[in-house]
């Protein structure tokens, strides 16, 4: 089961509703003994935070990130580590009138249609906001990995907002920090105008914004991953497709590698001074579901967010029909926001991934 | 871990390598007193066979399915269900030649990097081969979806080989044994010329050709799946890219919905008979992580499989460059065959998705 | 992995140390759309908490239950439920002295031995703490079991305190709140006058008492648990062998049964209104690791606690042998408090596995 | 769910019933590149076997095992193990009169009252004849062991039958080998005479014996379990109390530790040349959940086997009171060959423990 549960070795178990007193995380295999950097955690938590930018939702939090076990003075001690991040700023009573409507593409009906019953304030448990305290795991994750295979780096960018689609390369060497800084953190910056004038359109419409996400996975180590059902790729896909509004995932060639033949696709293997390299990188960096050592890359797209404050139909709970429209504090954007927690959630993964191995070599 | 079972519930355990004396899988999870029909389960897994058209590999394997367990005349008993398939006409010899050679990729480097031995014969473990019985076990679950949720339906079809793709709509009313019968299993008869053509070529040049297969789930039950990591899309995606040669998935509206504003994107809910129902479909079926009772429909792309005939430049085993060309017996394309293995993941995960839903509402 | 998680249907994932800002779980797999009641969960937390009388330890908390997630007004959402209790008395200069020793027959150093590292205030992780938040785990599963399997009821009581040891018969009536009224919440009054000579000289020489429990499940239904590795014996057997001090289990005859024939042993079946019958229970209500229906019991023993004011023979962390004598605020005997511990642990597997039956009947 | 399934990192998926055409388990988690030796794997699974010896079964089963997956050559892949042992001597018409009749003391009932179907042959799932294959896994476990953690070694040896209790010191030097030479596997020779006796009787009489059986760890690692629910000696308990008939788990000083005091039981410390030594070992070698390097030791109790030749009342499935005597071939005393079984469960749960440990120092 464990459903709220992603990993299996260093697993993050997320509970919390939007407008509940909290959000948080236990994490379970944390090893002992490294140091945990509080000022890094909350840094990347804030990057995630609404309210950054013109283009972000009103909702004002200050994500203040608690651990309140498995840390001993600035030490893990092996045993769980439990985040608490407070929702201060729910303003519940902006939720009164949707209490009995299903929002168009939220996920209110099918909550209903499962649970029957659902905490309607703020999208309950389907919110964003429960990915605050993952953020703050996956910035753990992140130490972990950089305590233990130092150089592996996962930087991740907005690659394209709605119809502004950037240069697809993956060939620069911005720093996430770097990345971070950039509007809208858009690698291509000649594409950021037209996002601009995007963005400041549909704020103006009520309307919402989709876009795509590149990540990538440098210094990878090789062997790493499984080769049936758990190949590194299933795992990243299953970890982005949990993001709320992503709707495709591709790694290396992706889609297009439908289109190429064979001879054109493989990645010629020649001698490296370590391991091997290839002389192109289609396969992305998996072959097999395993890690060849090459950099790992994969593309998510994103849907525009449901919350519109348009007109739409719908139906309410009695099952009537009726139009809304929805006014709360809600971003035009959510995909630079998402920038956090696609890096997040890639590093639980692959920290997973990466302690997996000491069970085959041992 | 369980790095070799697909399902927390359903779950199905695979073993077996492409040239040791078997492959097979053991299901957990299969309740009691079902009807086991094996004809059935004997015509799935032969429609994933080698050898059946003249694009397909000349590997020719009887592929019987033997139930080993689990089953008492032709009733389940609750206990686990063991599915032995032999490997029959391995040929090993003809993979002397590969002992110590890393196909471009092919999963023969990073098997090494991983375990550090490998069986060379056949790819071993990351052969398609071991996919075989877990088609039977793809189709256990179809059968007792039939049993306990009647009119749900899985389809699947070929969508693209190559450059030929198919028009996408997902509106035809085919059974799945039609499709099956359709040549390369396309639903676009209008492709079906250029397939021909760009087959017949790839053959001759000793190369090879990928495509993309659309699914489709209809008649479903609202209120499927898990609104956290453990989304019925992020669980689809999970088992796709499970399969080898997979480089994407996407759901619904899919990478497009990017492109899209929030108002032309969102699905308006509308009264229905039963439950709601959606003006337009681009959630896929699914929202927040869960089933709106809509059909559910997604698309992966496969890159052509990587056994040319062509010369390639690669490395040995000890480090060297050199130069291979792949003689074996291997598919032009492997997209048709994939077709039942595509049905039999989601009938897994569906079953699994469906059965968890009893532990709901209780 | 998941080692601190009990259930895999209702799992509970506990985190927390003793001298840390709080305890608490996270339960997952809460069914949707039930009553929770906080008043019968304080009430059952307050029964394992300490200072209650003159034999347990000075550490006086309050033990509030605070659920911070998966209950909105008083009703589950089928979401993950959060459960926090607060360390408010914790006293962690006392601990001090111990910072560089071993005391014996506690998990100082083995604790060391596994990761390096430690907070040793308290015990740490390994201190009965953190079973505070679990006994509330417990409750909500009692209040479930309630809920839907309503007449299955589960009482634990002291049978033995050092070597007063009461009449093992199960055969009363005592309800569990007149069970927790009792003096050291023994059954067999005519033992009270000896245990009180016990812990009174032993708190009086600084020495500690151990004891057993007696736990029984009444109208249970027939056909839960499993056959092999999970047997309903096997699951019980794991959860008690995990309370901190047990060292024993024996369910139905036990140990006891190894003297016996076939011939005596047997339980011969009578037809019954519903169901059938034993004559005799010495199954302790389970056949082949799945209930029959007949009363479930079983006894554990626990160790005297290892804080003893007695002057010992130890090592510190610098491998010194050296003399301690442990001073803090300790129990003479947990032994009742634990009966609390053992009654939620039954509850939180028996709901697991009342729970799993639906995906056998489905 | 993994209901059939041992172990969570070494793994084991059992599969079979008593009379269908094989009994087999698959284990996920073996590391590549170890050797294994068939010959000590076969030798083992004989040491499990019936007609042995005039006190055991009459069935007779070559038992031979056979591995079809993740082993090539002599060496291990990393993929998963498969074995399988044929049900060659199942006479299943011995079975026919048994069909309608629930045994009293078997899972007959139980069997029904979860599944509402059942294989009754032989007792089908529920049969000890599905261990025969866990024995080889469990001989792999050990073959692993000793591989990566040279001197641990696991003897088990029965230490009483029906009311011959033999001495229960644990300071024998007997190897394992020499143990399976032993009458009934007694350690202790001077009960032998009176075992001959009993075991004459009962068969005679057409009657079953229980028993008791201690097994021990030494050369332990220390810092090997974990502090919570998945204590060492829980694991172990889980296992132990999975084995048909067995009723009890005590380790250390077991039940009799709750008459002692606290002063009495703690193991004092002393340093020793590597890490630390107690000068007693109440604690059975775990001390908070975690090894501490001393022997781990505990003893089980059997219960007599449920099937006799004497007459027993019963009921059959349409809920009638009618008389049976079980006439097929049964063991009079199952404890001599569950020994076999003991030590494989316990290097399973061993195995899984140690390759544990890679996770927490990494």
């Amino acid at each position: 089961m464990y459903n709220n549960t992603l990993g299996d070795i260093f697993s993050v178990t997320s509970f919390g509703e939007s407008h509940g007193p909290m959000v948080g995380c236990v994490i379970d295999g944390v090893p002992p003994g490294h140091k945990i950097d509080l000022t890094t955690i909350q840094t990347e938590v804030d990057m995630r935070k609404t309210a950054q930018t013109n283009f972000a939702s009103e909702r004002s939090e200050a994500d203040l990130v608690q651990i309140v076990s498995g840390v001993y003075g600035d030490q893990t001690l092996g045993t769980p580590v439990a985040i608490l991040i407070a929702n201060a700023d729910a303003k519940s009573a902006d939720y009164d009138a949707l209490q009995n409507v299903y929002r168009p593409s939220h996920a209110d009906y099918t909550t209903m249609a499962k649970y029957g019953v659902r905490d309607h304030r703020g999208g309950g448990r389907s919110s964003i906001r429960i990915t605050a305290p993952l953020v703050a795991a996956g910035e753990i994750a992140r130490q972990l990995i950089v305590a233990s295979y130092s150089s592996i780096e996962v930087r991740a960018w907005v690659n394209s907002i709605g119809a502004a689609v950037g240069n697809a390369s993956i060939a620069h060497n911005l720093s996430q920090t770097e990345i971070y800084a950039k509007p809208f953190r858009v690698v291509d910056d000649t594409i950021v105008p037209q996002i601009t004038t995007l963005v400041d359109n549909a704020k103006l419409e009520g309307d919402t914004l989709g876009g795509s996400i590149t990540c990538i996975i440098t210094n990878m180590k090789a062997g790493i991953g499984s080769p049936i059902f758990h190949k590194l790729q299933a795992r990243l896909a299953q970890a982005m497709l949990s993001i709320n509004t992503v709707k495709s995932f591709e790694f290396g060639s992706g889609a297009q590698a439908s289109m190429l033949q064979g001879s054109m696709h493989n990645d010629a293997f020649v001698p490296a001074a370590e391991g091997i390299s290839t002389v192109t990188n289609n396969s992305g960096g998996i072959q097999g579901g395993i890690s060849n050592g090459m950099p790992i890359y994969f593309t998510i797209h994103f849907k525009p967010i449901s919350s519109i404050k348009q007109a739409q139909s719908t139906v309410n709970t009695a099952g009537d029909a009726l139009d809304i429209s929805i006014t709360g504090r809600h971003d035009v954007c959510a995909v630079p926001r998402a920038v956090a927690i696609v890096r997040a959630y890639t590093h639980i993964i692959l920290y997973n991934e990466l302690q997996a191995q000491h069970l085959v070599h041992s």
